[in-house]
């Protein structure tokens, strides 16, 4: 059995593209769907009625794609606009759980920090979650407002002033309580991992969502006998929902794409 | 003759409320309608089609406050949806001819910077404005993308490390070529003022949208009538498209309002 249909992805903008890179490298047969929200960038510091409102749009744009998985590649959505998944014909696939996974298996001292969104942060999702499993666990949460925009603003050198201040301000608490693991609870920053290992040193474990979700959507995948038989090229469609000239460029660099010819199609999620 | 109805004020997030003060400074007797689009912001870094589409929205909705005057206090609509003003029923007034107006008054050397939003920049409408009347002006432009967020993050102190190695990076093409005249044209960055003024010295004058603009109301009032006759206590009214915690705060501190029980409605401006 298999199933031939292309994995959906979605993020507020182009952070998910750091999981669609995972998926892609662990997954080299799959057709993917990415739908970013760049019109409506940023998510993280909206309400979570916007957010959950936001996310069923995207949901709904993806399945009008006839995708046969969904992946919220997004802190945001998976934290606080998991509950959208209920109503999908298809399997979910979120960020958060996948990640404090990974996080309780490399700690050791037992003191985890997540850097997340202030929605993210304000959720308690990876904190509940950590401590379901770690009761004794000490979590320390930052909020990273700037990074996203940061990161857009591609100012991600691993030596460059600006991102590493701003790190250290958000970082500082981390250090202070002496995390051995972080998890890196927004999709846009595992492109700063050069810069955080900077400052925070080889013995912290960076978590980077992508890489633990991509595992889960290959066992979901497995799990129903849906992976894709591999016997066409696959095929990556890309959707947003405003023009960024950065797009392509952040395709390229972020999905590890090398074509030239990356199609970007813009979309009207409010309308559909 | 006088006009008793609000001025409507609209910007896509907070920046706005430095033009609501300036207003309020200058026009203590005006009622004052404010909306800021916190659900989108930022604008800047959108399309110029979505940000018209905004703009006519956040329009709408002033107007269904029966507002006398519309004020854009957003350098990103002031460049990219000006045009949106012709189909209104009311004197519009927008951020960016005022600060030309003064900049062009407060050059020597006739070398002028604008810093603002991509969005901004990208429409050149400083630029072409400032050419029109000094064709042999030479205009140094800069995006500075990530100082709304920073803005919205508080970081704005005079001596903040990462607002001066942000600032330092946008401004550095402004004193590499001997700017005399600096307009800030973004409605956030005022309150950057100071940093700025510690990278730039006292040589080089800053253009602060709000000021110019705030005498072109009174003009435009002045000039049909329409002056708020004063025997009420003037009264100001926030509307937000999206719940911020820190959105009263910032109205203490942009605005200078005092008073404790400030209330902020939330409205959803696309299903007007």
């Amino acid at each position: 059995m298999s199933d031939n249909r292309a994995i959906g992805i979605f993020d507020s903008g182009l952070g998910g593209l750091t999981v669609a890179r995972e998926i892609k490298r662990l997954l080299p047969n799959e057709n993917l769907v990415y739908f970013g929200d760049t019109g409506r960038v940023p998510y993280g510091t909206r309400s979570h009625d916007t957010i959950k409102k936001y996310a069923l749009q995207d949901e709904q744009f993806l399945l009008s794609h006839d995708v046969k998985l969904i992946v919220a590649a997004c802190g945001t959505v998976s934290s606080v606009a998991y509950d959208t998944a209920k109503v999908l014909p298809v399997p979910f696939v979120e960020v958060v759980s996948p990640s404090v996974k990974a996080a309780i298996r490399a700690t050791k001292n037992g003191k985890i920090g997540i850097l997340a969104t202030s929605a993210t942060i304000n959720s308690g999702a990876h904190k509940k979650q950590i401590l379901d499993v770690l009761p004794n666990a000490t979590v320390i949460e930052s909020s990273g407002t700037l990074l996203v925009p940061l990161v857009e603003e591609g100012w991600t050198g691993d030596n460059d002033i600006i991102a590493l201040e701003t790190l250290k301000r958000y970082l500082a608490p981390m250090i202070e309580q002496g995390v051995d693991t972080l998890i890196l609870g927004c999709t846009h920053f595992p492109v700063l991992s050069g810069a955080i290992k900077n400052i925070l040193g080889d013995k912290v474990t960076l978590i980077n969502m992508g890489v633990s979700t991509a595992k889960v959507v290959k066992d979901v995948l497995e799990g129903s006998d849906s992976l894709n038989d591999g016997s066409t090229v696959a095929e990556y469609k890309f959707y947003a929902s405003d023009k960024t000239a950065a797009f392509k460029q952040t395709v390229r660099a972020l999905l590890g794409e090398r074509k030239k010819d990356i199609e970007i199609e813009q979309v009207d999620v409010e309308k559909l």
